[in-house]
C-alpha cells in the first residue's frame, strides 16, 4: 500500500514483520517504558575487572541468536566492534543481531559475517562504506532496520526489542565500571548514543584502554550499569576517532549558501535572546554558525543552548557568552572533548534526552533552530540522507528527523546542483525525514519556503531576500542538470526506514545493478 | 516461627502479607529490575509549567488507593509533604501509600491522616516524631514498612512495589523539569533519595521555589523524568533543612570513644592509601573523623573516597587532598552543599548507586571503614537504631544495614552507658541492623571485636587497645545500670523491619503502655 507519503510500503515484510504506516510526525500520543529482566548481582569482592578478553568471552553468555550492543562515538577509529565481533565469528555463534549505532568503512570485516549469516539483522542510525553496499547489495539475511538516533533509545527503553549484551568503548573507567569518555588516550567526548544500552541491556561490558583507581571521578555512565570491565591495549585509532578540528566550507557557493541562511534566520525573527540552535559539523553548516555567532555578537544577543553533535565553532559560541549551555550527545573534535570536561554547563546527554520521542521531554523539542543538510529533497521537502545518488546506502538520519521534528525552524542547507546533479528532485530514492517536519531549503539559487509554514511565507512576502519556490528551485536545476536517470530496483527489500515513531516512513529495495 | 537471629517473625503478617525470612546478608544473589508502565507523551509545544497547585492537582491521576512518593533532602524544613498530602487529604482520597524515604517531626499533620485512614500503609527509612508514636501506638492501618536506603531503591527498581505519583521537591528547576538541589533559597545538596522516584513512577511532578531559564545548567535529575513543574512559593524552611554546620561532640566521654576509634582504625591496617571512609554526622562520629584528619596528615595517607551524608568536615578532608572524591547522596550541612555546587570530584549519587543490593554494584560494596552509631547493641552484634529505651520507634535504618553490610570494617562507636542506660543488651528491642555485618564496638570502656573476624582478634591480641569480649562489655554495664526493665508488647504488628534485600528481619509490636 501507499503510505500517506506516497511511498509504497507493504502491510508485512519479510524478516521484519508487521509494518506499523508512517501516520505523521505527531501521531504518536502515549509513551511506554519495559524494562523488565534479570541479572547476576555483583558479590560482595567479587570483581569486574578482565585483562583477558578470551577469558571474558568465555563467561559471557554468548548463544546463537543474541542481540549485541555497539555505539559509535569512536566513529571511524573504533576498535571494539570490530574485536568483539570477530571473536563471535571466530567462536561460530549464528544469526546474530548487530544493534550498532552507526556503521562506518573501518568496520568493513563485518561483510564477511553478513555473507555467511553470523549477523543476519543490523539495527543502526546510520551505516556508510562496505556494510552499506553490502546491505544495498542484497547480502543481509533480513532488511537493515534504519533507525534514528532517538528512535533507538525507544526501541530498546520501550522494549520493543531487547539487548543481550552491550559492548561499550569506554575511553575511561575504573575497575568497576564508572565509565567516561574525555579522559584518556582514546577519548572521543560524551556517550550519549551508549546510555540506552548500559540502562537496559541484560549484560554490559565496558572495554577501555585507560582504567584509573576507583572510583573515576569523571563519571557519565556509572558503576550500577555495568556487569564487566575489560581492559585492552587500544580501543581505537585517534585519527579516526576524531578530527582535529572540524572545518567551515570554503567552496564559495557553499559560502553563498550560508550567508542567505544566517540571513533568513535573522529575519525570520527566531534569532534573539533565548534562541536554541543546532548543526552539523558539515562545512556548510559550520559556515551559518560562523555567520550567526558575528550577527548575535552585533546584536548582543544570547541564546539559550546549542545541542547536538558539538564542534569547536559551538564551544566558542558558549565561552564568549552566545549560548549559556551545550547540551552534547557527542562530540566532533578535539575543542569540543575538551570542553565537556572542563565546562560544567557543557552537558553530556543520552541520545534518549537528546531525541527520544518516548520520554517526557526531548531536548529536540525544545530547540528553535536547526541547520541540516540533504542528499535529495523533493517538492514536498521529503529529505534523502541515506541513500546517494546511485541508490546505495550511504548515511542515515541519525538525529536529522529527529531534530527536524522537534524543531521549529528546521533549515536544509545544500548547493541546488553539484557535479551536474540537483538536490531537488520531484521524487527522492528514500524518505528520511518527511517534509512536514521541514520548513526551508537554502540554496545558492534561492530559498524554498516550505507551503505549509503560512506564517513565514507571509513574513517573507517582501523580503529581499531571494525568495523562490521549490518548484521553482526545481525547475532551475532541470535546467541545469537536464533529466536525471531514476536508480533501478529490484522488488527485494534491503532495508526499512523506521521513522522515530517505530512507524515504517519507507523502504529501501536491493539494487539492479550493483 | 523464630529466624535465624531467633527472632519471632511468622510467615504471614497481616496487611503485609507472605513473608521472606532474612538468611543471612549474603544470601540474595540474583538481582532484578522491571519496570513497566504507559505514560502520556508531551507533545510539541505542551507545557509542564503550572503555577497553581491546585490547578495541578486536578489533572493529575489521583485516586483512591494510590503510592504516592517523597523524599527527605529537606529533612525537618520540608513544607512539600504536608502541602501535597493536605491537599489529597482535603479531597477526600482514602486508603494512600505514603512512600516517603524519612518522615520527620515537621510531619506531625500526618497523624490525623493515619487516624482517619486516608493513609494506610507507609514505607519509610527512617521516622521520628509524632508520626513514629502514632504507628508505635498502633494507629497505622497496616504495619509501616521499614526499609533502608538502598532496600528503597531495590523494591520499586524491582517492581515490588509501583509508584503512582513522585512529588519531588526541587530547589532548583527550569519549566521542562531539569532539577538540582544545589541551588536556591531551599538549596539542600545533593537528591540522591529521588532519582528511584523519578526514575520509576508513573507520574513524577517536580516542585519548586527557584524557577530558571531553561536549560537549568546543573541537572541533577533531567527532563526525561518529569511529567509537571509546580512553582510554589517556598517548598522549605532553611533553618530546618540544614543546620548551619555539623558539630563534633564535646562530651569528654564521646572525644574518648572517637580516639579509641582512631587508634583501632590505625592499628587495623585499613588506614592506607586508598581507603574510602563513610560517616555519618553525629557528634562522635565527626570527632573520629577529625582525629582520622590528623593521622592521615601526619602520616601522609591518601583515601580514595568518602560517602554517605556528606559533611563539611568530609569537604575538608577532600579539600586537603585527604580524599580524591566524595560520593554524595545527601548534604548535611552548608558546607556540603557548596561543595555539591562547586567541586567536579564531589559526585552526587542515586540512592541505589549509594547502597542498593540489587544493582551490578554499590558504592557502599567499596566500602573500606564506615563509623556507625547504635541505640543498642546485643552480644552478638546484632543492632537497634529503630526503636528507643522505651520501644517507641525514633528512626530507622537510612543506611546503617546497607553500609554495615557492603563495608570491610563495620564500627559502632558509643558511650557504654549514658543517662543510667546501657548501649549493649542481651537482646535489643528491635534488629535493624545484623550482628554479622558488625565488627567492632568501641565505647569509652572498652572495644569489642565481633569473633566472627578471627583476623581482627588476632592481630589485636597484644594491641595495648583496651580491648574486651562484647560479654565483659556487657557486664560492665550491668553493673553501673543494674537489671534494666523490659518493655512491654501487646502482639499487634505495627511495623516490619525489611533487610535491604527485602527479607524481613524483625517486627515492631504495639506498645502496651503508651
Amino acid at each position: 500500500m501507499k503510505n500517506i507519503l506516497g511511498r509504497d510500503v507493504p502491510e508485512f515484510i519479510e524478516g521484519y514483520g508487521k509494518v506499523k504506516q508512517y501516520e505523521g510526525y505527531l501521531s504518536n500520543k502515549s509513551g511506554s517504558v519495559k524494562k523488565d529482566f534479570y541479572f547476576k548481582k555483583l558479590m560482595k569482592e567479587e570483581s569486574k575487572l578482565y585483562k583477558d578478553f578470551e577469558k571474558l568471552m568465555d563467561v559471557l553468555p554468548l548463544k546463537d541468536g543474541m542481540v549485541v550492543s555497539f555505539h559509535h562515538h569512536l566513529r571511524n577509529g573504533d576498535y571494539v566492534l570490530n574485536m568483539v565481533m570477530e571473536e563471535i565469528y571466530k567462536r561460530g555463534y549464528k544469526d546474530i543481531t548487530l544493534a550498532a549505532s552507526s556503521i562506518f568503512p573501518c568496520h568493513k570485516n563485518l561483510v564477511k559475517m553478513i555473507e555467511n549469516k553470523v549477523i543476519t539483522q543490523i539495527y543502526s542510525a546510520y551505516i556508510s562504506g562496505p556494510v552499506a553496499e553490502a546491505i544495498s547489495d542484497g547480502k543481509l539475511n533480513k532488511p537493515a532496520i534504519m533507525h534514528t538516533h532517538g528512535g533507538r533509545a525507544r526501541i530498546f527503553e520501550s522494549g520493543e526489542r531487547n539487548i543481550d549484551i552491550a559492548f561499550i568503548a569506554a575511553p575511561t573507567s575504573d575497575e568497576y565500571g564508572n565509565i567516561n569518555g574525555v579522559d584518556g588516550k582514546s577519548a572521543c567526548g560524551a556517550l550519549g548514543y551508549a546510555h540506552t544500552d548500559a540502562e537496559l541491556s541484560n549484560v554490559v561490558v565496558a572495554i577501555t584502554d585507560n582504567l584509573v583507581q576507583y572510583p573515576n571521578t569523571t563519571i557519565e555512565i556509572n558503576q550500577t550499569k555495568i556487569d564487566y570491565v575489560l581492559v585492552v591495549e587500544e580501543i581505537g585509532n585517534p585519527k579516526g576517532i576524531v578530527s582535529g578540528t572540524t572545518q567551515i566550507t570554503k567552496n564559495p557557493i557553499g559560502l553563498k549558501v550560508a550567508d542567505l541562511t544566517a540571513k533568513f534566520i535573522e529575519e525570520s525573527g527566531y534569532l534573539k535572546n533565548g534562541m536554541s540552535f543546532q548543526t552539523g559539523a558539515g562545512g556548510i553548516s559550520l559556515a551559518v554558525a560562523a555567520q550567526l555567532k558575528n550577527i548575535m555578537k552585533l546584536k548582543e544577543i544570547c541564546g539559550s543552548f546549542a545541542s547536538g553533535g558539538i564542534t569547536g565553532y559551538l564551544v566558542d559560541m558558549y565561552k564568549e557568552g552566545l549560548f549559556k549551555a551545550l547540551f552534547d550527545v557527542q562530540c566532533f573534535d578535539l575543542e569540543a572533548i575538551k570542553s565537556a570536561k572542563e565546562n560544567s554547563a557543557h552537558i553530556t546527554m543520552s541520545a534518549s534526552m537528546y531525541a527520544n520521542i518516548n520520554n517526557k521531554g526531548a531536548v529536540v523539542d525544545k530547540l528553535d533552530v536547526v541547520i541540516l543538510g540533504a542528499t535529495e529533497i523533493d517538492t514536498n521537502f521529503n529529505v534523502n540522507v541515506t541513500t546517494g545518488s546511485t541508490g546505495v546506502i550511504m548515511g542515515g538520519s541519525g538525529g536529522h528527523s529527529d531534530t527536524a521534528a522537534g524543531s521549529k525552524l528546521c533549515i536544509i542547507v545544500s548547493q541546488l546542483v553539484n557535479s551536474r546533479i540537483s538536490v531537488v528532485k520531484d521524487r527522492v530514492t528514500t524518505i528520511t525525514t518527511p517534509g512536514e517536519t521541514v520548513d526551508i531549503l537554502v540554496t545558492e539559487r534561492g530559498i524554498a519556503i516550505n507551503p505549509l509554514r503560512i506564517d513565514l511565507i507571509k513574513k517573507f512576502k517582501n523580503s529581499k531576500l531571494p525568495i523562490k519556490t521549490i518548484d521553482e528551485l526545481r525547475e532551475i536545476s532541470k535546467n541545469m542538470t537536464g533529466e536525471e536517470k531514476n536508480v533501478q530496483f529490484l522488488e527485494k527489500i534491503v532495508a526499512v526506514i523506521e521513522y522515530r515513531d517505530g512507524t515504517v516512513i519507507d523502504t529501501i529495495k536491493k539494487l539492479k545493478t550493483f
